[in-house]
């Protein structure tokens, strides 16, 4: 591409850096905060900046947070012997928005993921041990996607949990709410049937 | 959505103001930017707020430019007799990667559209004509999309010049180099029979 100013070329090059837009996206939203008022790109450029100088993460559960303890932490009514362990916060968000999950959360950071670089000493885990031997969290309850990667650290944590005493569990898999037998796949209708549950329980639920 | 922090709630609301970017994917590239160095972001908020502070428009073709004239009109070696009027700056940017058109451009800024709000006095009209009639102009190349708007702010310009001593021209449209006639849809393939050019002319180009 071929700008016509440097300014330009400058601001596409930067904004095409984030994951998903390419230069022509780039360039169609740089355009576009040229046809607004100045006021837009000042408002959102500060955003970013505010955000990304003053943003904590939370001491207990690593999660992004305005104070040093986030919401969840802090919120006394909220069962602390329960904590589920996410991957990242927009795991969180998804949790927490069915309105069914009432204890706290561990923000891993990501996954064990040798062929990204990322080892466990990349994310949150020693402090979950250091959680679970405080001796306060009961049950543990993986929520990772269900990857290589997913499994690999589940399964690296439950060893590093060897001897605590805490009950780990996993979210259950199975056909989601509404699906279609005939289009489900073959490891996820094995795993519900297995992993069947008691009619009288599923009614309650 | 719910969000452990308000200025992150405040960066992904401001990012979801692009257009194109929902709430979803305002929330991965903001993430994205909280997992990179600070400096990105640094440099991504001054990229924007340095373009939208200092940048110009060249005041004879009204295209986005670092100078008062932009490069292709302070170009001695482009022929300013003929004068391509364009949309926007994208359009500019298509043409001049063709490598094939050496004279100037004129950017209206849209398109007459009443729906939206945009009248004749919205867009680079009047400079146009002045343009014209200042006697330098000696062929006009209408490049707009043929929609409505395009065709009516075509049928616009043209009637502004009535009288001026200039040949107005249109971009040829017809079926694209390498496509079947099959999948063309009828008007075009109407166009391009209505409008054929002599075999000798087709195969020099």
């Amino acid at each position: 591409m071929e700008f016509s100013s440097k300014l330009l070329e400058k601001a596409v090059e930067e904004m095409s850096h984030l994951p998903g837009i390419g230069k022509r996206t780039a360039l169609r939203l740089v355009l576009h905060l040229l046809r607004q008022p100045k006021h837009q790109t000042q408002t959102l450029a500060e955003a970013l900046l505010n955000l990304r100088q003053a943003i904590k993460f939370c001491e207990v559960c690593h999660n992004i947070s305005d104070t040093s303890t986030c919401d969840i932490c802090a919120n006394g009514f909220r069962d602390s012997s329960l904590v589920c362990v996410v991957e990242d916060m927009r795991d969180v968000m998804a949790i927490e928005s069915t309105g069914t999950y009432k204890g706290h959360y561990h923000v891993l950071g990501g996954k064990i993921s040798p062929m990204d670089g990322v080892g466990p000493q990349d994310l949150k885990i020693d402090s979950l041990v250091k959680r679970v031997e405080s001796g306060i969290v009961k049950e543990l309850i993986f929520a990772l996607s269900s990857t290589i990667e997913g499994d690999t650290t589940n399964f690296y944590i439950f060893r590093q949990l060897k001897g605590a005493e805490v009950k780990v569990t996993t979210i259950a898999r199975g056909i989601a709410v509404g699906d279609e037998l005939e289009y489900a796949d073959e490891i996820t209708l094995g795993r519900s049937i297995q992993n069947r549950i008691p009619f009288e329980t599923a009614i309650k639920s």
